[in-house]
């Protein structure tokens, strides 16, 4: 199996053997959460989906349930309420409520570090539009990391005490996201997706902006300069299908990919 | 460990050493179900919550969050919709969506065979009340099973395609839950219920009546005479706390117990 997915193109390639040995993905960033509607930096903040998010997870899972060639068997999300309620609801409404789950916080949204819980709005006003724009959008450079013993530290919460403490962040830069998302990849989504394939099945990732990006970073060899621009809508599931060496065969939204591409878009006007 | 728990007695006991070593074990029945409203056999059939399951389910885990000494660390449940939706709603009202779940069809209902969707009213005055009582509430009668082909048979069901066919049932008696549903406990919860234990943490299981009741006979060594009258409310947390040999410390509904024993009388009343 090779460490990079194939290049950064969408385009369908001839593949010898295909319907043998597909390898199918589907990635989901949650609903919106109060938290998006109110333009506050979340991060690892555990806030709840608006009921516009709920509406999105349900229809998500229409989606699921309107693709003949898609048979989920196998689930996983972060330990983020968002994603989790996000997951359930999409599941009820795909009749498939009794999938197997795993839950882990490397499939957790950015750490947005001090900044967390401060309007995007005052944010700017406050650290100035340039420097802002810097944490949000450039690959490697964190925010303000949450000062020694802030309560708003994962250390703190209960669904993170089996995780040792060294690993925990208190801010991220997307490339950390990266970091920290790729070993969950290789060593438990890749075993399920090849346990999903061999029976004609697929795994779905219901997760967020940015571990998603960091995913779709890796799988479509996008560059380190590209990725923060890559905009990941609320609610519309994207399919991967792999060749057997995990190349990417084809991929895309499912459903109307204009409608897709629209909410892409409305995100990029409010995102981070 | 033994075989089996404690006597049938919910006195507590002095244990030495009580405190170093309790396992911790919370039973919960799903919420009312739509065919538990209409009075039909439901046993494998996938009926959701009416709204007033889901708001037992709710208080469930307003229960479950008052209990400060209870810390749960891990949830199962069958894979029956009602159950599932029982233990998402249940969490997310004690603030504990992200727990690890499980889900196994060795927690489901009893299979009810060919009385499936009946009426209870109406069956009782097809076969006789005397016949479909002892359906209900002998130990080791089974109910007609499903015809060769039927199609509400689990083997046409995709959540079961990954079980062996010779397992899956047609129909079953109290007894034939009780054997499939022990080598689930052994083996699954029983090693999570150590590993809980050995960090203070409690194991949380959202089932069925008879599975329930599956449970409650083995821990408490309840006779096969007995055990069918021994009644299940829907949506009352019943917590267990054993020494590290799982006899039985104490055994209780959380809350208030009044409350828990007349729902119980109320599901007598109407229950199969």
């Amino acid at each position: 199996m090779r460490a990079q997915g194939g290049g950064g193109s969408f385009r369908p390639r001839p593949a010898p053997g295909y319907d043998l040995c597909v390898l199918d993905l589907v990635l989901l960033r949650h609903g919106e959460s109060e938290w998006n509607a109110r333009n506050l930096f979340t991060g690892w903040t555990d806030v709840d989906l608006t009921p516009s998010g709920e509406q999105e997870a349900l229809r998500a899972g229409e989606l699921l349930a309107a693709e003949p060639s898609l048979d989920l068997r196998m689930v996983h999300t972060s330990v983020l309420t968002r994603a989790i309620r996000t997951a359930n609801l999409t599941l009820d409404a795909a009749g498939r409520s009794w999938l197997p789950v795993r839950r882990h916080w490397r499939l957790n949204e950015r750490h947005y570090g001090d900044l967390q819980g401060l309007d995007k709005k005052e944010t700017a006003n406050r650290f100035g539009l340039e420097q802002v724009t810097l944490w949000r959008r450039s690959y490697d450079v964190p925010p303000p990391p949450l000062p020694l013993g802030d309560p708003r530290h994962p250390a703190g919460d209960p669904r993170y005490r089996d995780v040792p403490s060294h690993v925990l962040p208190a801010t991220e830069c997307l490339a950390d996201v990266v970091a920290r998302v790729l070993p969950y990849w290789d060593d438990v989504i890749v075993p399920d997706l090849l346990a999903a394939g061999a029976r004609g099945g697929a795994v779905l990732v219901v997760a967020h902006g940015n571990s998603i990006r960091a995913l779709r970073k890796h799988l479509d060899a996008i560059s380190d300069a590209d990725i923060p621009g890559l905009e990941i809508p609320t609610g519309f599931p994207f399919r991967y299908r792999f060749d057997d060496d995990l190349a990417v065969h084809d991929a895309g939204y499912l459903g109307d990919p204009d409608a897709a591409r629209r909410a892409a878009e409305a995100v990029a006007r409010q995102a981070g």
